[in-house]
């Protein structure tokens, strides 16, 4: 078999689920020339810059500063990693390290980490987990890092507003460059100042800067989620090979080469045309649960827009649901096949785990589980995956398969440049604004007011 | 304030979002003898004995043996629980251990942890993740709790069947008896026998048993969720007081008076009337996280259904989605502002956390941060949750709200008691067979037959 991403759109066929739910060959005819005016415009977009995350991987110089200032931290043994970010500052990091960590990774020894730091991902305000994680975290052993675009995301600064008193206190003013580094807006050349700039200069902090062109949800291939996977000892480099061979395959607008199209034009039609207004992702692997939820935002920030580019209400976006193999076929999969035939359901697949685990031959006096003797827990998870997609075959609900052959770098780069091109793709076909979120605007605001500020 | 439970419906009604998004008092009263009547067969059934968890928590002697047990076995020093079970078996003990158990609870130390037993619910077959939780936890120090009604779950018995083979091993096989615990079907009385029977006979096993009126998704409050939380220090009776309470408040027809119904009625008229296929549970507290995943198997596998009691072809059914508050601003607002308006959230809110967090007066240079200084991280949730649903108003997408007072044993006991009787009612209005899940059975049957068996 070829080493390399697959994508099965066969399941969620008019042939495999009937035309009332499957895409029909006319329907994806159809809809090629608009993804071929699509891929034209979104090529132009990126050759004039327009939009960044397509080429983050390439920047040779942005990965070896990162690759170093990690490693200049990594000496001081530092054992904690605290992110001070929310949404796409946060759920990149996530979801990486999900992927590529071992389970239940913060309770290794040092030794078993390989000598790199836990990781505490701060992407909420809740003051008893806060609290929780100051005090699992003493700031002598710890690195935070603070991202946030603006310098603005309240959250966030309040977090670090709390770090800073703590630092002062514990290890005094100059130490704050040992423990805090800074991921934010570049400075000057047309971008507005971020609020965490003034706090970089008076701390001399170490900067990192997400280009203009490249929005939170699609920065994780920046510094934002670069930095923190170099400090957890990921292969930087095993990412930039993944973008750059997913980048490859998506050059061609041909839907049968293209797996991002491929797979933005079957939601689509699956949305538009067949009520599908829910989209599913359950990987069958616990590495690949939280890629599920950096989906979700990407898919639903990107797509969920009232107006569309002509200015027409369309309140588009269908809704993503992070789901998880093989443990919700014993919670939604029910509904999933006998409620609303209103989803479609994309399953991610791994070929191969690091791990085989045997289940041997005991409980010998039980002759109903014979089956399941000197078979492995790889081979039955193989099973429920299968059977599970069969059943839903059998009540019309269409499947997409996306098959990982490991999870490992180069992989999961490139799953998740993947699902970015598709998503900017699909935003086409939507005719939404892709990169903007102005509907989280007015919920800040009243926070804020309430806060007490702009008074 | 008074200190209980509160819902507030009155951002889901039609004078808050308007008619095509939110319930008139017309729809209401329309639906109150159908509410009446529902709650008179609810009423029945239960006094038939016909679904039993209502009266789980009224089994003094159950709880008793539950706690004796759990003390005999926190006696012996065990430094870890291990959960072998998935779905219904799996899903309250999370939400349990995630409301009730400190943030990071298996990072604390023994000492921090009470002589508790840091808790690993297996509730998948990813073999990396079992493996690993293997080598965390070695059986000499270890508790596992199998559960499975019937000793035919697959995915659990391939687990035990691993784990049996590893005490046997290590520890010798008269030691399976103080390190294994059995939660399955009663014995005899037309119960069909379980696989976990034999297993319990074998090796002399504790053996716990779930009433045959009780599904897994209905269990918390039996064995399957209480005995996990004895053994984490929970406080049994807090939970027996709290469904009380809770049970006393639902035994009227009255909407007003009853939390529960009048939640059941908001969700299916927004449903049935209005289009809100979606409904979403955003709690504003870590530590309800998982609740929301206790109501999405609830919900999802209670009302999901294809035929209605009178035969009729109906796909029943809302898709549960799980968020969290504030962290999901960042990810699904936009959607769930400006996106279709099919959605019903269900915020949970929490009167007082148990840590108040100030801001303290930092970054004194950067004066848009004023705003912030010397607030607190609870104000500042509070203010955020009140800007989204704000927002979420001004965008008439129908919120629901639940408050409670603090996140303790009592209040989330009252919590689950309620969202168990909303869905038993939802169940009567939809009309649909609430406690059985027949679209499961495909898929199993399938993966059996990948396995080999059945030949």
């Amino acid at each position: 078999m070829k080493s390399e991403i697959l994508v099965d759109v066969s399941r969620a066929t008019a042939k495999a689920v009937g035309p009332e739910h499957g895409v029909t060959p006319r329907e994806v005819q159809e809809l090629e020339p608009r993804i071929s005016e699509a891929h034209q415009k979104l090529q132009e977009e990126r050759a004039q810059g327009k939009y960044g995350f397509w080429d983050l991987y390439k920047d040779e110089q942005t990965f070896a500063s990162v690759k170093e200032t990690a490693e200049a931290f990594l000496s001081k043994q530092i054992d904690n990693l605290v992110i001070l970010g929310i949404g796409g500052s946060a759920l990149g990091t996530k979801a990486l390290a999900t992927a590529l960590k071992p389970p239940f990774y913060n309770l290794l020894s040092r030794r078993a980490r390989k000598n790199k730091p836990r990781l505490f991902v701060m992407d909420n305000i809740d003051p008893t987990t806060f609290k929780a994680m100051m005090r699992i975290c003493p700031p002598s052993k710890t690195i935070y890092n603070v991202i946030s675009k603006s310098g603005e995301t309240a959250e966030t600064m309040a977090q670090l507003m709390i770090i800073v008193e703590l630092i002062e206190k514990k290890l005094g003013k100059s130490e704050m460059k040992n423990h805090v580094v800074v991921t934010t807006n570049p400075r000057g050349a047309g971008a507005k100042p971020s609020l965490l700039h003034p706090v970089a200069d008076t701390y001399s902090l170490h900067e990192f800067t997400v280009p203009l062109n490249v929005g939170g949800r699609f920065s994780v291939f920046s510094p934002v989620g670069m930095f923190p996977a170099a400090l957890l000892g990921m292969d930087l480099n095993a990412f930039r090979q993944g973008c750059h061979a997913m980048d490859t395959k998506c050059q061609t607008p041909e839907l049968l080469e293209n797996p991002a199209y491929l797979c933005a034009a079957y939601q689509y039609i699956a949305d538009v045309r067949k009520g599908k207004r829910i989209s599913v992702m359950m990987p069958y692997a616990d590495g690949l649960a939280d890629v599920a939820d950096w989906y979700r935002q990407l898919w639903a920030e990107s797509l969920g827009k009232r107006f569309a580019l002509d200015g027409t209400e369309v309140y588009a976006g269908q809704t993503p649901v992070k789901a998880l193999g093989v443990t919700d076929q014993h919670s939604q999969i029910q509904l999933y096949r006998e409620g609303p035939n209103d989803k479609i359901i994309t399953v991610l697949e791994v070929q191969r785990f690091d791990v085989t685990l045997r289940i041997p031959n005991t409980l010998e006096h039980i002759p109903e589980l014979e089956y399941l003797r000197n078979a492995t827990m790889n081979k039955l998870l193989a099973a429920e995956l299968t059977g599970t997609i069969d059943a839903l075959k059998i009540s019309q609900r269409p499947v997409i398969r996306i098959r990982l052959p490991r999870i490992n770098e180069y992989f999961v780069a490139q799953l998740l440049y993947m699902l970015e091109v598709e998503t900017a793709m699909a935003g086409r076909l939507y005719n939404v604004q892709t990169f903007d979120q102005p509907g989280v605007e007015e919920g800040k605001k009243i926070a804020r007011q309430l806060m007490g500020a702009d008074k």
